[in-house]
This record gives structure tokens, sequence and C-alpha cells, in this order.
């Protein structure tokens, strides 16, 4: 089949010939993609960025936001079928650790992260496991929703923890309005009766956030702090949940945040610095995220599903790998690319 | 001034005229009232169904559904000021036992209940406390509102702390679309991504539960657990709200409830009788909901403000409080009814 | 091997000589019998009350509270290998349905039981799987603990669940201090500062109960209800647990209860039969407790191995089990009686 | 009466002559001080750190930790009354506003703190109010709890708050076994049974720490942080509480988190300075720690009154109260020192 490779860093991806990858374990899944994103990690992947924490071995297959069909199943399969359409969770995890039996399989002890460390889905076919596959409903189609396999979920994640605090009298601020917090602002919309004041750089995107479901929409021009805090009766925000991470996010991020409240890193790049009095003063908790559980794949798929979730896609050609990975480079990408086998 | 007095038991209110009350305490709160909600309490008030549960001494004024406009307010009073638009939180409540400083102050040890054990609303003014009032929109009108000071406080409790664990894959089952049920399903439409079912024998109730969130409404009919359970793949919803508790209701939202689910009882009547080996062998949970504290109603009254709570009803000048309940006895009042002074 | 088998309903166990389980499957793991516990449930087996619920196919081998040594495992295990000392959680669970996601694998929704709808560990040797093993201090005496894999589990679970809103101001009620209320009793002393109330009939239950951690040891002799008020100031407590859940324990629990309290049903036997008007009215909760999750069973072995948790057991040889099950029956037995090949 | 006045910044503290203050609102109570607690803060006042944040008129009393007897109380206090041996929550609260409704009343938005911006307990008579008054168990003398009243109030916060995800299996991280970690100590013991890790640059500090209930203690020596690694098999603890906050203890309590771990800051002083990837990728949680609540203050009574937490004081006259300061400036103090008008 073909499948698109890493060979070497710093040097592009090629399209080889590699043999369909076959069922040798008794809950080994094979799927026929349906579509698989591309993501600014696959960039810095090329960089060598992921080399050493990775410890993957070249050549690989690139790709770690998939979704389409079962095409294979191993013995011990019970939850999916040939022919089941579903998204796979970016990594496949043991079912046995104690995260993973806690319902938190994103912390497993012994994941495998395909398309970072092993084989992924710029390709026809992908092996994965049965703990990993999602069956989505027949409503979808694999290449719209591929991209919510990772970063899809990331924001789902997030947002959902967030918004387990939000009453209805509460503000939540959502830094950054693009790939990731336009899912994050669709998902606050749909879960909570909070209002949710939308801040980016960009005043296309924070149109975009109002038609989504944000209550408020701020150019971040250098007085968007500031005006955070008018909207919050000088208190500041219940929530922030910062997307972006850098460029003094984090410190405006904070400052936005009322006391006892909760900021939530998902967007990351700069260091968070703050004095310690500050932390105790105001008692505000810094929450990391990193992306959802399996559970939390299925809960976005059942917002996917009934429409309250939705993402703007760009589709290319398995073949036309390069033209879609220049353009997300390029800055050239509105909502995300998606490749087609 | 005017004011509808409970002069004897199993005998008809009547207008008496009596002393506008005054501020005597520090955190005294005199309330000129702007709508009362008239509430099949008030039907067996008279029937002297409370006479020895609430203690109260006759003549007294009733209604305990309020909303207006304060006209004065005691020395220690800074939450609101005088012609300030409020509704009024049923129980005039301590704020010093263990119970009011958790925010759980309807369990307050020592709660006053005007309207029920003192003087209450069908009235030109009412006398609170500044721990009851919750300043409201200016676009709120009190005739508008008065009737979730009670009614819809409770839907509002109920619905909110069952929404607590309902994530979008689940499905919630509000049985009864009632006066109390048709707030429940906009506050869970409004905060949570869960799907609504609505039960309820009356047809018309089921349609106006669709046109306000619910995404499946059964009639029933005798088969409504059935359809429950073929909707939920054989196996019940997560969580069932009961705003009936009689005529079966208990023993059928039991049976709609899934493994671990979770039911609340808001409605009563009937007794619940389950075996104890099906509470330990399903694991579910049986939750007693009471009306809401002081924070559940700035949370309600935010909803309302934002038009995501409304309320039908029909108002009466307060002269004609005899019509008002004369037409609840006899099952003439859609939504509810509000006397305006 | 020897394997101790149900042949039939109303008579009696037999020993027979069966194959010893080989392993089959990639997650299977075969464990050498270290003790067996008996329990009232292995009686009600033999009386036919499982036989339906369960569709268990006789010839069997009893026996569902088991710990041992593992003797082979299957090709995809890692969680143990041969020689480690395991006790074993009571059912054996998919590890794919949402509630295994969940960790809440109790609720599994393809569990099997061993002992109870498959072979079961009155045996030399016993097949479970990877995902039941919990391996277990070196201290740990295999024969000491089996009795904690089912009656100890459940006990732990309810303990631990009703421990989450005790504050060191509460109060929890634990009716019945027998066989699972004392290892309830060792559990809440361990984990929570809330002082603890124990109601027994019998006076030497009471007197162990002290023993073991309990504040206030109550006999129950028609007074109790009374005694808890008094010790509540006349409120009731803020959890009461309740390991008989017959012979009127459940109303009497239901009184002991504060305004707001849980009240979480563990034993079994009659109805709760409560008016719903006593459920809002006072706000109170009832919880369902089933046995505990995998990951519960790894916290009751943390607490037994650092001597916070004992058990008290009669040990019999495997040949002797009719001894042991007559004793059983003949309530002769002081804590638990276990089955030693 | 007697009372030690801030005169000025940069001086001594002065003993004056100033009038008892009497009961003048609703809610005031007189309380007659039987100990008050020496805190470093009172050096940092009288350096002038708290004059601008506070904007403290002077001169006034200092004092911050008070306890004594109820000595005259307002017209509408109903919780204590005169001869009621109290502690004093170090705020003065509203009740009125949503935090102090929410059971949060330690960010009242409209707080006073008696001893930094207004009369403290320096002195034979303190004016506090209702809501700031704990009565305590007549077993326990004003004196020995005093410093329990803020310093210990800390602690016990930070401890429960901690706790409240802490299972058997898990390991807490206490950075710091002086005046607040062995308080917090003593709470993490009484109310959990997580393994209790201590670390201290004091090797008699470790050693009061391991007698008071923690389980592992480690002498930060360079090698601390190894140390907790290799306790906790290379993850690192599910909870850091730091009570340090200064010298390094931020970058070392985050480097002893284990994944998806919660790491509590108390004490504070240096930068939290961590980059974002950190956060994300390990997704732990940074939380701060302020006072306790008043229900905090309560549970923190109910463990002394049992003898669950215990203080080490050093009792001074209040006419010796420069003697006091300057042990406590000097490093001479031993536990709390405590002024005994």
């Amino acid at each position: 089949m073909r499948a698109v490779r890493v060979t070497g860093y710093h040097q592009k991806l090629e399209m080889r010939d590699v043999p369909v990858p076959e069922v040798t374990g008794p809950l080994d899944v094979i799927v026929k993609i349906g579509g698989a994103g591309v993501c600014r990690t696959d960039l810095h992947i090329l960089e060598g960025q992921w080399a050493e924490k990775s410890g993957v071995r070249l050549p690989y297959t690139i790709g770690h936001e998939n979704a389409g069909w079962v095409a294979a199943v191993g013995s011990a399969v019970t939850n999916v079928a040939e022919g089941d359409t579903v998204i796979l969770h970016p990594n496949i995890t043991c079912g046995l650790c104690r995260a993973c039996r806690s319902g938190d399989d994103v912390h497993c002890a012994n994941k495998v992260f395909p398309g970072i460390d092993s084989d992924g889905g710029y390709a026809e076919f992908l092996k994965t496991s049965a703990r990993s596959v999602v069956k989505i409903d027949d409503s979808l189609e694999p290449s719209d929703v591929a991209a919510l396999a990772d970063a899809g979920l990331t924001a789902y994640h997030a947002a959902a923890k967030a918004a387990r605090r939000l009453r209805p009298v509460d503000r939540v601020v959502v830094i950054g309005a693009g790939g990731l917090g336009h899912i994050g602002i669709q998902v606050l919309a749909a879960t909570t009766a909070a209002e949710i004041v939308v801040v980016d750089r960009n005043p296309e995107a924070v149109e975009l956030a109002e038609s989504i479901g944000a209550h408020h929409g701020i150019v971040a021009d250098g007085s968007h702090v500031e005006q955070v805090l008018d909207l919050t009766g000088g208190h500041g925000a219940e929530v922030v949940v910062d997307f972006v991470g850098e460029g003094g996010s984090t410190a405006q991020g904070l400052k936005m945040l009322r006391e006892a409240g909760d900021y939530h890193v998902v967007g990351y790049g700069e260091n968070i610095d703050v004095p310690t009095i500050d932390v105790i003063s105001t008692e505000i908790n810094i929450i990391g995220n990193l992306v959802g559980s399996y559970n939390d794949l299925t809960e976005l798929m059942a917002l996917a599903a009934r429409g309250l979730v939705k993402l703007h896609t760009v589709k290319h050609a398995l073949d036309d790998f390069q033209t879609a990975l220049d353009d997300l480079d390029g800055g050239r990408v509105r909502g995300r690319a998606i490749l087609v086998p």
C-alpha cells in the first residue's frame, strides 16, 4: 500500500510502498484510513523535535489524527466489527495500569502513539488496538472528523474539564480562537450556560468565535486584559482557558482571573512565571491539560453527531501530502487540512 | 395596605387592611410586591395541611413566591438599595449555622418561610432580609419571574444537581413536563449536552417540552417505561428526574434507570418502595431535592435574564385573588397565575 | 486436580478430580489457590437461589473469594508474572466497555463471575484474567486475605465512598459490625477523622467495633435510634452505612439520618419503603453499593499491607470443605472460614 | 485596658491604655483574650510591608491569632453567649456576597482582618463579629489553640484540600515540617491513609514529623528530589504540599510530582517558573492555598478537641510582648509564642 514516510530529519516526507499491516495480536484492529489530519506537530517531527522524545526508528509512517473503517479485527475484539466507521484515539493503551483502570488512559504507563513513535495514518491502512477505536455515527464522514482525533480531543478535554465548575453566573475566557480554540468554544457553548468571552489577535477569528457561541469577542490589541476586567466588574473571570500559551498569553491569562479562579494551560511555548504570593493571596489554580481520554473522544463524537461541534476542513488526496504540509507551513490553511487516501 | 389573609382553615382568604411593614432590624428589607405566584401549596394551606407543621398563628398574609422592588433597607444592608428590582428567596436564613456557612442555606437551622409561617406576599409590601433578596436584571419584570422564586427554584436546583454528572453521551429522563418540569427541561437544555427524554401523560405538555429543548417526547400511555428502555439500548438512562412522585411514577422512574444511575425525587405524594437487593445489585442512587439555595436563585435569574428559561404566566390584579385560586383549583391555569398589586 | 463441585441444587457439594485449567487466551492467568473464602452466598447457591440469575451450567467449581500465586500467564499479560502473590478481583471484566473505561469495572457490560457463573476457587488452581489479579505485598499470606476479595471489597467500597463527604465534625453510623461491618469500621477509621458510631444487636460485636476504631458503640435494643439522635444533638448523623438491610434496619437507618444526609445501602433483604415527602423535605440521599472496583481492591490491599485492616479467619484444609460450610450454616464461625488446598 | 499598639513603622510596639471595645452593632461580639499568637507577619507589619496593602491607620492594636471567652454580644447574635470559650476566625466577613454564600468566606468581597487592618488581639479585649467566633470544646485552653486561628488554619485548609484526592495507595510529600507543616502532617495523618513523606532541611524537624504521623522522613540535603523519586518507583508523588515556597522548593516540588499530580502552594517567597510544555505534557495542577474558611476552623477545632492536632506553645505574659517578638526574630521559638493577658 501507499504510505507517507519519514525517512530522515530535515528532509521531505516520501511516499513509499509498504506492506499492508496485518492482525497479529488478539486486540489488533486494522483500519482503512478515510482521513488523516495534517497537524503542526508533523512539521515539528520533520524538524527533529520529537526524535529523542519519541525514540522512533526511521523510516516510519507519519500521521496521528485518523479516522476510517474497520478492515480486520483480532480474535478478542468485541467492540467493533469489519465495516464499522471509526475514529482513532491517538494512543494505544494497556488497559492494565492504574491510570487505564481509572478512566485516565492518557496517563497509561505503557502507551504507544502511532504517527509519533510507530506507524501512523498518512497511508491506506493503519494498525491499532480495540482499545483505541471509537465507533461513530453513520452520519459522520471520516475525513470530516479525523482532525477531532487529537487537536479536537485536546480542546474537548480542556473545555469539558473547565466546564465542571462553571455555573450560569460565571464567565469563561477563551484565549485563542484558532484550531483548538474554536472547538473549545463550541464545547463550552454546548455544555455550559456560562458567558463565554473570546480573545484573539485576529479579528476574523473573533468574528468566527461569536458566530459559534461566544457571547463577547475581544481583539487582543494590548487592552484586552483591561477589557476582560471591565466585562467582569473588575474581578476577572472564574475560568480562563489558554489555547495559546506563548507570546505573553500566560501572564495575561493570569491577570484576567478572578480570586479562586482556574487558569487552564492548553497551548504551550513560553514559561509560566508567577510569584508564589500571587498564587496564594488570590488562591488560584493553574491546571494542565493533555489530550482527552477514550471516553472524552466518545463524548466529542456525540457532540459532532448532533452537529454541536463542527470543524472546517480542506481535503487533499493522499498523494498531495506535500502541498498540504506546505500550505500549513505557509499559514494558508483555514481550519484543518485532511489527507484522503 | 391591602393584604390577603388566612383567617381560618377551611374558609376563604380575606382581603384586609394591615399596617405596612417597617424596618426594625439591621438586615431588614421592605419589598414593594410586583408579583406574587399562586401556588398549589396555597390551596393546601387553606385545607389546614400545613397548620401543625408551620405552627403559624392566624391571621397572617399568604404568598411565598414573590418579586418586586426594594422600598426600604435596614442599617446593615449592603447588597441592595432602595429602588432595586429583586426576587425573593423563599427562606429567610440565619447565615450563622453550619449549613448557611456551607452554601447550603436551604438547610438553615433557623429558617423562616414567609407566606408559610409568617407574613407573605399577597400584599402591597413584604418584609424580608438582606439574605433573601436577589437583585435581578433590569430587563426582568417582577410579575414575570415571581413564580421562579419557589417552583422554578426547586426545578432549577434538581436539574442543576442532576446535570453535574451528565456527559454528552448520557440520557436524562424528565418525568412530568408541568409547572416545574418545563423549567427543569429548559435548565437541562441550557447547561448540558445530554439527550433529554420527557415523559408526561398530557400530549400537549410533551409537545411543549419538545419545543423548549427535549430531544425525545414520550406520552405516558403504559408503554412509556418500555419506550425509554428502547431509546437507551435496553439499559435505561443515566439520570431520571421525577417531577411527579405519585401515581406510580417512582416505580416507573426506577425501572427507567441504568446501572449506577441517579433517580432524583422532586415531586412527591406516594412512597418509594424498592427492594434493597435492587438498590445494591444495580448500585443506583435515590436523591432527594428540596428548593434551591440563594446562589441557585442567582443562577436561575442569570438564565432568565438571557432568555434561557421562560415561564408562561397569567396575571391577575391582587383584588382578584379568589379568581386566581379558583382557576388553579379547577385546573384552568396554563403556566402560573400571578397576582399583581 | 481436586475441586469442590456443585453437582446439583439442594444437594451437597462434591470433591472431584478435574483437569488443571490451562492458558488458552492472551490475557489468561492461572492461579494456584492459597486460600478460598467460604461465604454465605455459597450456601445460597446450593439452595438454588442463583441458578436462574447466573445461568451457570452444572457441574462447576464453587468459590468466589480467592487468593494465591500466579502459576502461568498468557502471552499478553504484563502486570503479573509466575510466582507473584495475588488476590483475585471477583469479576473478570472486558476493559472495553464505557464502564470499564471509566474505572467503574464493576458495571462491566460483559463481566464473568468465577465461582458464581463459571469455575471458582474451591480447588487447587483457577483460571482468571490479567484484569482480575492484584499483586499483593509479600508480607501478606493468601489465606489471610482471601476473604477480602469479595466481602471485604464490598465493605471497603461502601466505606470509601461514604468517606468522601465526611469531615472531622461529622458523624457516621455503621449499622452491623459483623463480617462486612468490621472491615468498614477499620476503613472509616483509617481514612477519615469523622466520629464513628456503631450499632449492632450483639454486645460482643459492639465491643469488638470499639476496639478497632469505633468511637461510640450502641447495642441495638430498641432504643438505638434514639441513642443515635441523642449523640448527634437530635439532628442525626451526616452518613449512615447499613451493612444489615433487613429486620427493620432500613427504616431505622433513615431515622438516624440528618437533613441532607447519605444513607448507604450495603446489606440487603427487606424493602426500603419511604414516603417521597420525607425524601424531599429532608433532602436525603439513598445510595446503593455493590462490590468494589479493581482499583478499590488495590487500595484495600494497601491498607491490609500496613496492618490498617485485619480480618479474623478460621482455616480449614480444602478436603474439610463440608465442615467449613456446616460451621457457617450453624453460626459457628467467628470472622471468616478459609479453605486452604 | 492594656493593648499593644503599632504607633509607627520601623519602631517598636508600645503598650498603651485604650478603651475597652463595646458592642455597637447587632452582630458584634466582644472577646476577652485568653491567648494571642505571635506570628512572623507581626514582624513584617512593623517593617511596613503591609502598610499600603492593608491601608491601616496608625496607631492600632496588632495580633491576628486570637482565642478567649465571649464577654458581650450584640442583639442579633445567636451562635455564642457570654462566657463561651471561642477561637476567632482571622477574618470578619459580610455573609452576603457570593463567596460567603458558597462557604468560601475567605474570598469575601468585604472582609476585615483584625490585627492587620483594624484592632487585633494583643490586648485584654477585642471586638469581632458573630460570623468569626467558633465555640470550642471546654477541654481546650484558649492560649493553647490561639495559634491555630491563622497559621494552623492555613495548614489545615491546604492539607484537607490536598487530602480529597488521596487514596491509600497514594503518596503525599510535605515540604517543610515547621510551624505550618507540622500541623499539615497531623491533619493528613488524621484524615487520610496515604503514605506521608516529609522533607525538611532540619533533621530535628524531620524526626518530629516522623513522631506525629509521617511514614518517611527525608533531610533536604540536595538528594531529596531523588530520594522522593526512589520512594515512588521513579514516578513521583500524587500530591506535594509545599509549606516553604522559597529557596528552590517550588522547582523541587514540581520535580517530585507524578503525572496528573497536584502541587499545593502554601508557603511563599520565590516565583514559580515552569515551562508550559511541562505543565501540559505531565498534566499537573498547581493549586493555591490561602487561609481556611470558618467551617475549616470548626473542623480543625474538632481535631484539636480529640487530640489529633497538637501545637507546641511558649507562653508569655502580655506585658512581655517585646521578649516574645525578639525571640521570634532571633529564631529562638520552638513551636509558637503566645501572649496571655
